[in-house]
């Protein structure tokens, strides 16, 4: 007898939804688990955005319930040899290529478990060489979210890829890091921890100075400021505005956080 | 023994979904509230346009069955003292920030309650100062699904800030509105109401005329023309193409509505 | 007593979702099928193109187990003449306007019945001139996965209006196709059957000629290139890029393939 609350699937690609190919995942899923929960996470990765896709994945797959299978399908390998990837991670499930997208996942979890998924296993149909989100990770995602024991989807391994992500570093009295991330309000993210970080701090990104809030409305309406956002690290912000408006506030922008006073 | 079906939430944001913000509070809705259905109405709404979050909701709150939770996320104040509401309205419930995004909602009800939402009463983590949607708001909303009152969120009060909106006024034998809405085929929505219009009235809008007609069908493809649509109140439209195409016609254009033949 | 997990009903429209008229539609099956999954197909169809809105619901509609209905609202027409339509095709419901988005449903489909919906089956409130989605697709869609029979919808028919699709056509040792469909990656997808493509195989489009790969893998980055896609038909793409990037690569251009060696 079943008594628990069906389990979760989220879906993460760059697919866009216009062509359909979300919804044939979905209905893949739904021929497989009928009863699997599936929430859209999103389909607008910029294509290709291995990167994106790995900080987008790492908001959200630890608020979801243990139980719960996180698909990522930003795949530019597609069809070459790139393995496809089952992962256990503190209680959830990802399913993905292997491209790095679940790096920040794999250093995040306290244990972790990873097997290269075999095509036989995943599906009976015939694989495309172009959509294995179709034919491989949402059917994968789908027996996992049956209770399928993530050994049965195919080998063991422990030599996944990983995105080489970089670390701000002491540069005398200042702390050295970069934009990593520039979210949808133009918010430009940075690498610094919230612990290397206290209000009143200078900061100096793209050629411009601010200082280190607690919150936008600490600034006034056009202004650049630092704060510490929902991420738990540094951001760079422009209240009732966008950082990534201003020249150079970009991903990758090297960015210097230093207890100097504002000239 | 419970035999409803499970209570739904609905989200509205301003967030996009490609940054994962959405995503994360859905997992926390998952991990409050597991037989809760989650609805999407939008993430779409342009960045801090609380205008247009509170013509979206008002589009469908009313069609949701009671019971439903809306959350709407269109928080430019998100860190300020702005206050966190969780509203009562004719059976179904609102959550979201004190900002005016619930006033066609409390115009439209027939009986509402309000609460300024506690922090503490809605989760149980540290709050950031940046992403209350995610540590305010959705627990709010996962809560009320699982039946908590609405009282146990906070504390009742009265004075919600609300919009101003602006009303058609007669002047002479014309009716003077405004457009308060662009939808996304270029329609035009204006104030005024259904029953101050008729078939065959003039309507002009940014230096042209137009006349009153049933459904789009009832003009020629690439003409202007106005009609009654789906929220009740006049719209000016092109058939075949976008009104707001034209210039001048875009939120808060002047329209004037009267009986005057077309020269 | 029901056992059987709840219906699903899908979503494809060109509404976007900010205008809250998507919400609208959620909101009222909701209301009359409270048990019924709905999923997101998409609403990113561009407005009016029942071409693409054709395409996209031929990549999913199958994968979806029998008894799901697929509402689809790309609706030039609202409020004219133009008939309500719903279908059983091979197990699954479609729902949506009579003016040939069901056109490669209908192609593909074993054996497919047809009723053109009467307004009084579908709701028992006012229809709106321009919003049939919430006023007649959402209401019959829920009635179909209640269990109402499709007959009792409105009347039989067999005359739908159907979408001229063009055929390739073999032309001395060449043949000659069109491109179909661009999608998110701009990739451009032809009417060209896998069976008639083999690797090695010469593609011309827009002035420029590539050779058919196995997959994406099989070129070099930035090249264009000829593969069978996930949908059975030959696909140009450019490696790690767009091919709707390249002058002249868009729906409706010519493509021709043969055995011709490249220069």
């Amino acid at each position: 007898m079943r008594t628990a609350p069906p389990k979760r699937i989220t879906l993460l690609t760059d697919f866009g939804t216009a062509d359909g190919y979300v919804a044939a995942m979905k209905g893949v899923i739904a021929g497989i688990a009928p009863a699997a929960r599936v929430d859209d996470a999103s389909h607008e990765i910029p294509p290709g955005d291995v990167h994106a896709a790995s900080w987008a994945l790492a908001a959200y797959w630890r608020y979801y319930p243990p139980g719960t299978v996180h698909v990522v399908v930003v795949d530019p390998g597609v069809g070459s040899r790139r393995r496809a990837l089952a992962v256990a991670a503190d209680g959830r499930f990802l399913v993905g290529p292997d491209n790095g997208v679940f790096t920040r996942v794999l250093d995040e979890a306290r244990a972790a478990s990873i097997v290269a998924i075999g095509d036989a296993a995943a599906t009976g149909a015939a694989v495309s060489a172009t959509f294995h989100g179709r034919d491989v990770f949402a059917p994968a995602a789908a027996h996992l979210c049956r209770g399928l024991p993530l050994v049965q989807l195919g080998t063991a391994m422990t030599d996944p890829v990983v995105l080489t992500l970089p670390e701000p570093r002491v540069d005398g009295k200042a702390l050295r890091g970069v934009i990593i991330h520039i979210d949808r309000f133009g918010n430009a993210i940075t690498n610094v921890p919230a612990a290397a970080v206290r209000e009143g701090m200078c900061v100096t990104v793209a050629g411009e100075s601010c200082t280190v809030r607690r919150t936008y409305a600490d600034a006034a309406s056009g202004d650049l400021l630092a704060l510490v956002g929902s991420r738990g690290v540094l951001e760079v912000a422009v209240r009732d505005g966008s950082a990534a408006a201003r020249p150079g506030v970009e991903r990758g922008a090297a960015v210097c956080v230093s207890d100097a006073a504002l000239p």
